[in-house]
């Protein structure tokens, strides 16, 4: 790794009950093969001691993370009212996960942790104790004083990010959803994301069309010509570096991603099925938009393989060292 | 390759002022490093001068080719009634164009040729001679006395194969065009097509889902619910190895990609978008529910760049060698 940040990475460990405790103590254990800088979990230890064998270090103090680093994983103890048998998420798991949280947030946000990196959550065992947010990151982006709507996921892997303007919606219902302004705020968010997490001073963005052949000039629909081509231009007046309405199925090949530095896409396969066909144990999902750097792994709690040691660290790795790039680029520009 | 068919392949140039005569040129330049059978070239031999200073063999008869395809191209003549300049087509171009997909087919009908491939053309200019066919794949099947309902384009790469059950549509009316007879056809034509075209005896078929995360159990749309899922159980109790609905953005990556032979996909983008991120220069059009074998490279014309040694003929290369391993599979199975 080229940059490192001055302080430790926060990793909360998302539900006690998922993968998350499994991958981040892996992470540990191969730290050196991932090249990863010194992270502190937090959470419930008991989570990590019912599927690891390696040593942990609780500490309280963001600055004894580095020492503690060496001999075991650093953890901040956060204790959930029960201990969990892994694959089987509860209401004391849903809480424990919140709190690992929040507290992974305000360490970064007070700046004794330089970024933070998020475990994967069971949103149905949240939802089930009054959490009222679609997911993380909109939980995040309020904690931080954001609007949500301000805020957009990124999916970054080695030659590739992808932005979409919209997420979970039904395939139908895409069109209907996309505006220009939708479009050009997204834009502008992924152009800003580019500049201070990934140091690009000049980024280029390529931009879909929704449609085949990005529309064939109206003869298979017209969001190209009536939403999408006036977005470009309106980021283009601005100055942005922008093209398109490209072609979706010809923007994704090696020479064509050459040409930018993230694709905006308009709807959610667009942008993840490129990603995930490409690098899928290397993507990551990085919040732009925010005060902090937030990145996550881009998978779920998995209870279905949880505790059975087949959870694959790769993708906790690589949101962990993202983390530790985007932290390292903004301590330059700040 | 392997296999190699009996007979020559037959390859219309496409439209004499695109990049087929060009690109097609340049496999036989190549013929040794891109591993490719005798074929013999159908059209106008005089946009081949125009873009290529090798040997041309004019032959009569499909049973010169493989002696002349030592010394030379092997060519069928059909001269057009005017000579065009690259990059400018032409009505005389697109008639000529169309007489050798014409004779192409004709010769893989009667057992002459082993397969057909097929150089792009330009539709806008076959539309003003009257041609009524959204593509040639269309016209190839009515030759066959095949109902164009019934046949498939497979988009095949090293990897990856995909079929799209709707194609040129936008992608606001792909929900209201997919009905479970329609997936259920698209998905009996690609199993027999793997079985005919490419030696699989008992084909895995993968097919896609229509929303995000497929839907989500309805949350998120309901076509899996309502179409998609019934031609799967439809498909399976007619004795198919079928799976499904699939989330699209995790079914892509190479361990996903190991447990099916093709991917069914609902719209174009979908089934576009893998391959040619993964394989760009090697995706190869391939017709399937033909009688006869008919690839085609996955390019248009490029008129802006005919006529300048810019074209790239690896995938040209790919269509051919396909078009032979599956013609040599054929043989083998009837």
């Amino acid at each position: 790794m080229s940059r490192l940040p001055d302080f430790p990475l926060a990793v909360s460990l998302g539900d006690p009950a998922g993968i998350g405790p499994e991958v981040i103590a892996k992470c540990w254990d191969n730290r050196s093969a991932f090249n990863l800088p010194p992270f502190v979990a937090i959470g419930d230890g008991r989570s990590i001691d019912a599927v690891w064998d390696g040593p942990i270090e609780v500490i309280d103090d963001l600055r004894e993370a580095d020492a503690a680093f060496d001999v075991g994983l650093p953890l901040i103890q956060l204790a959930a009212a029960q201990t969990d048998v892994p694959g089987h998420p509860s209401v004391a798991g849903a809480h424990c996960s919140l709190d690992a949280l929040e507290l992974a947030v305000g360490l970064a946000r007070s700046g004794s942790a330089a970024a933070v990196v998020t475990g994967p959550v069971a949103k149905e065992q949240l939802y089930g104790i009054g959490f009222a947010h679609p997911g993380q990151t909109e939980f995040v982006a309020e904690r931080c004083g954001v609007s949500s709507g301000n805020v957009v996921m990124m999916l970054a892997a080695p030659t590739l990010r992808t932005v979409p303007v919209t997420t979970h919606l039904p395939i139908e219902a895409v069109s209907a959803r996309l505006t220009s302004a939708l479009i050009e705020s997204r834009g502008r968010a992924t152009l800003r994301g580019l500049q201070r997490n990934f140091g690009i001073a000049e980024p280029r963005l390529a931009i879909s069309g929704l449609n085949p052949h990005s529309g064939e000039s109206g003869a298979l629909g017209r969001e190209e010509i009536d939403i999408i081509g006036p977005a470009i231009a309106a980021l283009a007046a601005e100055g942005w570096i922008v093209t398109g309405p490209h072609p979706a199925d010809t923007m994704f090949h090696s020479r064509a991603r050459a040409h930018y530095d993230a694709a905006l896409c308009m709807y959610h396969d667009q942008a993840l099925i490129p990603v995930k066909a490409l690098h899928f144990e290397e993507a990551v999902n990085v919040t732009l938009g925010l005060p902090i750097v937030r990145t996550a792994p881009d998978h779920g709690t998995a209870f279905d393989i949880a505790g059975q040691d087949r959870a694959d660290p790769r993708p906790m790795a690589a949101a962990i060292r993202m983390a530790a790039e985007c932290a390292a680029f903004r301590a330059e520009t700040v």
